[in-house]
């Protein structure tokens, strides 16, 4: 016993380096499957082709703005604080950004062959856009296990261990910046084409999805990949890593850094990758209905964890590990890393429930819209924030939990725990846009109506599939910065004698202030991230609208759109409109360290109340917006009238509101709570 | 200086109360100026009694409904806790509900005279709007005054002082759990009724507003009394109430019972009745456009309080007052309570800014309407949210200023002097729905147009000015909690030893969950509070579908519509669904006590949790709401198309949205904050 525990204990982030790598290698022979199987005839090939050059056009824009930003911020952590962690920070902002490509390329792939699949059979298209999730799940995971590890083994050998764990908080963000630019600038793409496209084309000209005479329609495919796909990639990758690098910290802060503590989340996030290839491998050889062959999938990842989360717990901590004093068993610390698990489970069947179309929430929403647009809007409005309620609850109860068997690190390990299961999550989250992507080339290559039946049907299970894991990652990520804060209030502590004995009391007037500006932080960020999707899609409505004035055999077929134009116009748009609210966690933070009454308590009771606010507004968002996209969904089956009807314009509405809740400001929420934090944690030695 | 100040503090309570009753002598004199005024022809005199009748036949259903729980909770008080207690409960509880009738008789009185004044002038019709409003203000600020004073008074006299300090919280209790009920039984009556009157009338049979062929529009008319009259006067008595008891506890828990600082408030608020009658004198003898001689009204109102609180704090407090270890000067004592009048025209200047048609955020909306429903919806969501930030900011400064000046009786005392200015408040709040009635009675009267355009010039100044006052409401409710929770933490610490040196920090996993489960309650309380509305509105789109089916001469004018149907179908509607969510506060408090595993320190973190999102919730949906009414407004004068427009079309579904939000659960959260903050005063005795 005594032998494995220090085998373990000194193999045990190689090990993980070791689970990373075949997690790749298996990502590199699943993509190698899907690239076989046919791409469909010429037509569909054009018009893929179309969206992926899009696509790239995008991302390389992209990165060029965001790098000027991240070569400032670069700059500054170089002169005001160490090397190391300022090159951290272009490791996780260059890892974050490759994840983004990796997200967006794997899918343009996936999409064309999904439709072709779909010609032939649900279960088999099911499988193809399934296996374009699963790369990206399994590279983008496997990527932040092997950045973190291998930044983390250097460090620690050229620098030594103490500004090793610092610099990590570099990479953190690094990895979180990039991750809010790249959910809010892909984020207002997808969504300013989707609603520019929408209006337009549905409710004015009575187009279908996906017309090919809609000028914004090829926008509209592009912007699947560059928010859903892109965007959704940075965002875990970014979760996946500051997870991790949040237990380390906890294990470094309060723990003495205590070697078997910091080995500990490594060890959890390599077991799960081998959890995670076993979960796609289920669904490859699964049949039954797609949610259920899906979830399979979740739940053999989830198992296989269970199970081996055991044996390594015991060996790495043979005798348990001391915490705050008291001695925690094996078994305690097991308890900890299996709250992860339990929760990812508890917050998927929640979040499936709110926004699957087979439940009550989403079917009201449906019968609302027979009244009307506003009274489908309230009544999607009153999901959402109906939907916050169990999440929450069950968070309180993890951190009860987790904390009880094992305080802080308990509740970092559950978090980590929680996170290693996104290499199937993101398989699940992927699904969506490479089947909505599917649908769309089905329809514009003028594919029999049967396929495009195929992959409405899977886009409503990939629908209800974004929201799940949507929740998920806003769950995680409000424990993720809890975690920070607490950090955050250790560094504090052992950065500046003062605040030794300070304790953060709701009694003490400056904590109130910062969470009244902490909690506003949410509310403005997705507000100027709403009025930036509005702004762009006026634009590309704009636009459609002079097309369609300038050249009217278009509505006729007889003149092609120029696609061209639209994607040109968005693009432009997303760049300019990302900025001021990324930028805003900053600011904020920056503005509580800096103005003279405020300072350092102002600023933790800001991190507080952005994760106390923040927590809400994203569960809100994501699934009352996945609510209101189901329940178009449910009327365009045929219930309440079907397509045409009253009740499906106004859900047509409802569906239009929720695009930028659930994909623009929503889920940029969760990095955005990080960055906050971990820009707290950064300035501490600069100003305080 | 030293004999004053004696007299002063001997006569303070005294004179409080003749200041209350000089405020409802000059309120009587002022219904007596209102009555003598012509109420017009026979059509207009019998549409009016038919509105007052369904107003007055809900309030009286709704005695009912809340008597039914009131005499519960009584005989709860009445065993578990003492029988001062229970009585004081009684008696704001039959206070508050009192106010109520007040609001609504005054307004059915004053708006069919304003109809009538409407034909003469657009000054004579704002005066007599106005002097509606401000009977109900003054008579329920004197009546706020005037009941606690005298409670105080003979329950001092009585059992004692301590008991008589204890006994005003179930005082306070009363006023706030009646006006939860009153706000939320008006807000949905009111708005399932508009709401419902909307959709089928405007939407679908293209009726202007208050068209007397819609079978809903009685009711609709019946609803704004109920609605924004009644509930808004029990919301602002309960406001009053509390915020006067929360200084007096603080002066009883933190200062000793020091006899000076108990007297302070009622000094405050006697000296602002006089401010009120000076505003409402200003009002009715300057010229100019609405809003500027609503806003000098105020402003007078402002400044003579200011002038008069000098003299007032120095006579009380000749040589300061020593808080928490260091002596006050009278000056700094002074400073704190005019805290509480800049904040009032701070919170009046933003909340306009935000929800006037004057300015950039309405006019956003409007335009975002010429794109379509949607991104109307999107364009107001983003406003809303975007309006919570100065205030909070604002809010912030005063908690760190008047903290700075006296401790947390400087809140208390900043928040009394911020409610002292509700005589002149309210009198602007019922402006809104008495023009907007008045309005009503003149389409329904079949009165010349020019009568209309008067009507729906003040109906719009009403709007903002409706907004504007819930904001107030809001920003001293969340100052008014704040104080409660102060109150809270030292009646805990007072009672259970164990907790004298406790301090609830952001570190302990309790206070996180307890700032989560706060932070759930107006997020599902709004939501239930929504789904009221909509289920009610959907009971009356059905019933104007039956009734225009069934006599198809309703819509040639040949037959008359069963006004009476629905507005049964909406009083039976909104007394069911209002028990749920005004009951989750009580439910929510007592859960955490109960529970074992949560407790005081979560319930100390559930309080701030729910003034936290409670005040962004609240203030973004009143706001929203109030920007959405009158984007809709703006078009309809004629910008962007006009009346029939599809940008029309667009906001009034936005309108329609925001009916909900501004009247019903955004409202209702400021009562629902202080429910939960004095349900946990009052159970520390029994389960900690």
């Amino acid at each position: 016993m005594a032998f494995f525990a220090l085998n373990l204990l000194h193999s045990g982030v190689p090990l993980s380096m070791l689970c990373a790598v075949i997690g790749l290698v298996f990502a590199i022979v699943l993509i190698r499957i899907v690239i076989r199987a046919s791409a469909g005839n010429e037509r569909m090939r054009e018009i893929s082709g179309a969206v992926q050059e899009g696509a790239k056009a995008y991302l390389n824009r992209q990165v060029v703005t965001i790098s000027v930003i991240a070569v400032i911020i670069f700059i500054l952590l170089f002169v005001f604080k160490d090397h190391p962690t300022a090159i951290g920070f272009v490791v996780g902002a260059f890892c974050s950004l490759s994840a983004g490509f990796i997200g967006m390329r794997v899918a343009v792939i996936a999409n064309v062959r999904t439709t072709q699949a779909a010609t032939t059979s649900l279960l088999r298209a099911l499988r193809m856009a399934f296996n374009g999730g699963a790369v990206t799940g399994l590279l983008v995971v496997g990527l932040a296990l092997l950045a973190v590890s291998i930044f983390y083994t250097l460090a620690d050998k050229i620098v030594g261990h103490d500004l090793a764990i610092r610099s990590l908080v570099g990479l953190a963000l690094g990895a979180s910046l990039i991750s809010v630019f790249a959910r809010l600038g892909g984020g207002i793409y997808t969504k300013a084409a989707d609603v520019g496209a929408d209006l337009v084309g549905k409710i004015e000209q009575g187009f279908e999805e996906d017309d090919p005479r809609n000028p914004a329609t090829i926008a509209d495919n592009v912007g699947d990949n560059v928010g859903d796909c892109a965007g959704m990639a940075a965002d875990v990758f970014e979760t996946y890593a500051v997870s991790l690098i949040g237990a380390i910290l906890v294990a470094a802060l309060t723990l003495g850094g205590n070697s078997a503590a910091i080995v500990y989340p490594f060890v959890l996030g390599g077991i799960s990758v081998l959890g995670a290839i076993l979960g796609v491998l289920f669904v490859n050889v699964a049949n039954g209905k797609p949610a259920a062959v899906l979830m399979g999938g979740v739940l053999t990842s989830a198992i296989v964890s269970a199970i081996l989360f055991w044996p390594a717990t015991h060996y790495l901590f043979p005798t348990g590990l001391t915490i705050a004093g008291a001695l925690r068993t094996p078994t305690q610390l097991y308890f900890a890393s299996v709250i992860g698990l339990v929760m990812t489970a508890v917050v998927v069947a929640i979040t499936n429930y709110y926004t699957s179309m087979r439940y009550a929430p989403v079917q009201k929403i449906a019968r609302a819209s027979e009244t009307g647009h506003a009274t489908n809007i309230i009544a999607g409005l009153a999901v959402g924030q109906h939907a916050t309620a169990l999440p929450v609850g069950f968070i309180g109860i993890a951190i009860l939990l987790s904390f009880h068997f094992a305080g802080l690190y308990g509740i970092a390990i559950a978090v980590m725990s929680m996170l290693s299961m996104a290499g199937i999550i993101i398989s699940l989250d992927s699904f969506g846009p490479i089947t909505d992507n599917a649908g769309g080339i089905a329809v514009m290559s003028n594919l029999p109506k049967e396929v495009r039946a195929v992959t409405d049907q899977l886009d409503a299970v990939g629908n209800t599939m974004k929201a799940v894991t949507k929740g998920y990652a806003i769950a995680s990520a409000g424990l993720a910065a809890l975690v920070l804060f607490g950090s955050y209030v250790e560094e504090l502590k052992a950065h500046n004698p003062a605040f030794a004995q300070f304790t953060f009391s709701l009694t003490e007037p400056k904590v109130i202030i910062g969470l009244f500006l902490g909690g506003l932080l949410p509310f403005i960020f997705t507000a100027f991230s709403m009025d930036a999707v509005g702004k762009a899609a006026g634009a590309v409505v704009r636009e459609v609208r002079r097309q369609l004035k300038a050249k009217p055999g278009i509505l006729t077929g007889q003149d092609t759109p120029e696609y061209g134009t639209c994607v040109d116009i968005v693009t432009k748009a997303a760049l300019r409109e990302m900025i001021v609210p990324a930028l805003l966690p900053i600011i904020f933070v920056v503005a509580a360290a800096v103005i003279k009454p405020l300072g350092p308590v102002v600023l933790g009771g800001l991190l507080v109340g952005t994760i106390v606010t923040g927590l809400f507004v994203a569960i809100a968002m994501t699934s009352g917006g996945g609510a209101w996209d189901n329940a178009k969904k449910f009327i365009e089956e045929g219930n309440l009238g079907g397509k045409g009807s009253f009740a499906h314009q106004a859900a047509v509405t409802g569906d239009t509101v929720g695009d930028p809740y659930k994909d623009t400001a929503g889920p940029a929420i969760n990095p955005m709570i990080k960055v906050a934090n971990i820009v707290a944690i950064l300035i501490i030695p600069i100003f305080f």
